[in-house]
């Protein structure tokens, strides 16, 4: 057996271990037990602080000499450090500590049917109970997370698997190793304290352990890749369970004719440049030729160069922009590629279009599904009279997040009110946009009948059919 | 461009071509363009039955021949023929009603939250109103939807898939051809009639093209395959983009110690020979030992080879058996791979277990998390006291169904009340178990900010930070 396989097995034997364990407590026992194992994690993170400084001393150590060597870039030694910004250390221990302060997941039930009423006996039949269905919240099950250079995300996503009650294959990047390898060791002593089993969160250190997991579809159940396009691309390829990521964050805005300056500027500027290597910023801007000569797209050029934005044009933006700032080495024709460009840059493609409908051609053509936005006059509150741009961008578009006079930059777990996130999704399955929680829960069927008589299919066919009842029922937990 | 290409990308047009032609609808009005189309679907094939009945006639002849060379079963001539079973064809035609008729899935409010209250301006910061979050429902995109003999499938499928607002592939078995061929036809004439896209269903042809289209991963969103375990296994390999669906159907059924005769017997012999062919049959029993000495064992077997059932049976409860029906052909000693055996036919492998802890672990181990259920002594209201045995089989099992005292035969759409199914997923994302048109659809979240002011990201950090709000809001679907 590989050394992929031992891990994935016992990945699932720990996941079955513990549903075994907690089942016979009630869902909030059952949730104060996974609360316990992050409480210990805290407290084993607290114990050994000078131990993982130590370790990522020396990763970062590694890693700056690999960066004087130009072979590791500057912005990856400073992901690496877990110490020299200060809270990030914190943060990451308040993070822990968060995440087990949020509601349960599990255990929920969504919604509840009798598919049949109980009878009493009959010539035709013998008599039967109710017969109830619940639709309640479970665990995936086994989770493979890989991701990059920052450390930290090992104790975030341990935090949520574990929270959410499904057991995790974690692996970060090769530079954060020895940090890793502590940070691993923390975990381990922290769930062999608790009341759930020691292999529930496992980390594994090597590429070629991660291909090989890639295929164990037997034990794992879902891939999170965090990084990345190369990274998140090849993971999609290799896989042969459910992957649940983003490998392009490629946003749009689109300005329509009524956009008015003092929402539109300061939107799209946040849009660019709050944190323009993010998945969440904007790459494509779509103008309504009536901005050539409202002003607004010269307003926008000036508050855009001003910000050292870069501005790929076609032909009419660029010679109203020329208009407005002059000629500038800013100001560049765009090439057809640049709308396929996720530049995480300070940098922006730009072209006009004639109507709200070409841009969302626009966008499915180009767009990655993240987050698009639409830019046009105020909105009321909502009960007066509708605005059809606006209808017709969020309706058709199908992107995981679509914004109506906000930042994309909103695009994200804890702005979302999540608390935190496990990354954001651009799939169209199971989970879409910043993934919190209840993105790492499924549900299960419970059916479950009273009564000491038969409840038997065959009863419903045929003459003298039992009837079905199919009707909702509160929703609540089911107790045997 | 290849063939599958130009299908894919045909039907991922199609999908935003109707996205954006019902945008400007209200969910109602959208969800009445749908329903219409299907309409016309019925129309179109009542009108066109004598025409479909030829074409099938010819399947049926071909595959006759086949048969009587014993190259195909019996059972898939059978299952080819859409007029020989009186109510088929019938039954075909209400389907397209029934799923017409259903509540539409589509633009649902499932969650609202408040990011952030309105703010008057202030030295801080600009004016800004509202900046309320909504999770809505929408189509999922584009389906792939593979199956074998039934040519009825290709109605059911697109019927499902045209109220869920996908658009769909569908690729049915070579013996159906003729049929199918004139029924995509009909689909295709309904839609051109309709407010929604020609291609917004599609059928393919040949092997070589399913090949193909597994690997579109950038157009088709989801696959659906229908069929044998060799089928379903070999597209799960292949496809670069999530499967819903299910390989295999071993289901278990638990007998624990307090379990009664009045429920056991009629309910386990409904769980094996209602329809021994189907997923949701049991093929594994496994009787605690006190059924050994209580009498319900020897009930059961008589029950069991009375009904025509093999039993392999491990030593102590062959022993038991044979004391109860003395030595048959019935009875044989079971052998370790029976346990990961769906017999699919009147054979049932089982062994005792000591405890509902052992069942589950055998579940665990040798399970394909279709339907598992238990049988033991009768429940209340659930209100009374608990059964632990019950709480512990049905909170332990991840498997998508989980039933107490009740027929595995259950596990089906149509009697869970979703009016239909495309088919049973023992998956653990998305969506599991009888999957209906709920599973047919995924969220978006829609981002509306009203008011004059900007909304910036930037606006929650640093000093005079503006203030998260995240409150709940009443779900409603969000207008502009």
């Amino acid at each position: 057996m590989s050394h992929a396989t031992v891990i994935a097995r016992q990945a699932r034997e720990a996941y079955d271990e513990a549903q075994k364990a907690l089942s016979s407590l009630r869902a909030d026992a059952a949730d104060a037990s996974r609360v316990q194992a992050l409480e210990l994690i805290r407290a084993g993170l607290e114990a050994r602080q000078e131990e993982i400084r130590e370790a990522n001393r020396r990763d970062v150590a590694e890693a700056t000499e690999l960066a004087e060597q130009g072979r590791l870039s500057r912005q990856l030694v400073s992901r690496l450090d877990l110490f020299a910004k200060a809270g990030k250390w914190e943060s990451m221990l308040q993070g822990v500590s968060d995440v087990a302060r949020l509601p349960s997941p599990l255990d929920i039930c969504r919604r509840a049917s009798r598919l049949a009423e109980a009878e009493t006996g009959s010539n035709a039949r013998p008599a039967s109970g109710n017969l109830d269905l619940y639709q309640v919240t479970c665990p995936i099950g086994v989770l493979l997370c890989i991701f990059e250079a920052r450390p930290e995300v090992i104790i975030n996503i341990a935090s949520l698997a574990i929270k959410s009650g499904n057991a995790a294959i974690l692996k970060g990047g090769k530079e954060s190793r020895h940090t890793a390898a502590v940070l691993s060791s923390v975990l381990a002593s922290a769930l062999e304290k608790s009341a759930l089993p020691r292999f529930l969160v496992q980390t594994v250190e090597t590429r070629d352990e991660i291909q090989a997991l890639l295929h164990e579809e037997d034990y794992i159940d879902l891939v999170i890749p965090r990084g990345s396009n190369a990274l998140v691309k090849s993971i999609q390829r290799e896989a042969r369970m459910p992957v649940m990521g983003h490998a392009d964050g490629l946003c749009a805005a689109y300005v329509h004719d009524d956009a008015v300056p003092s929402i539109t500027i300061p939107t799209i500027l946040d849009a660019k440049t709050d944190y323009p290597s993010a998945c969440n910023a904007i790459e494509t801007l779509l103008v309504n030729r009536a901005h050539l000569t409202s002003g607004l797209w010269e307003q926008l050029v000036r508050a855009l160069v001003g910000a050292g934005v870069k501005l790929y044009l076609d032909e009419a933006l660029l010679a109203a922009a020329q208009k407005a700032v002059g000629e500038s080495d800013a100001l560049a024709p765009v090439e057809p590629e640049h709308f396929d460009t996720e530049f995480l840059d300070l940098a922006l493609a730009a072209r006009v279009v004639d109507s709200v409908d070409e841009a969302i051609d626009h966008i499915n053509a180009h767009g990655s599904g993240h987050t698009d936005i639409i830019l046009c006059a105020p909105l009321g509150d909502g009960n007066g009279a509708s605005h059809p741009a606006a209808e017709a961008f969020t309706r058709s578009l199908s992107s995981s997040s679509v914004f109506v006079n906000a930042s994309s930059r909103f695009a994200d777990g804890f702005r979302y009110g999540f608390g935190t996130e496990v990354g954001i999704s651009t799939g169209r399955t199971h989970a879409r946009g910043p993934v919190g929680l209840e993105g790492l829960v499924i549900y299960k069927y419970v059916l479950r009948a009273s009564g000491d008589g038969p409840q038997t299919a065959g009863a419903f066919n045929g003459e003298n059919a039992r009837p079905w009842a199919h009707t909702a029922l509160e929703p609540r937990y089911p107790t045997m």
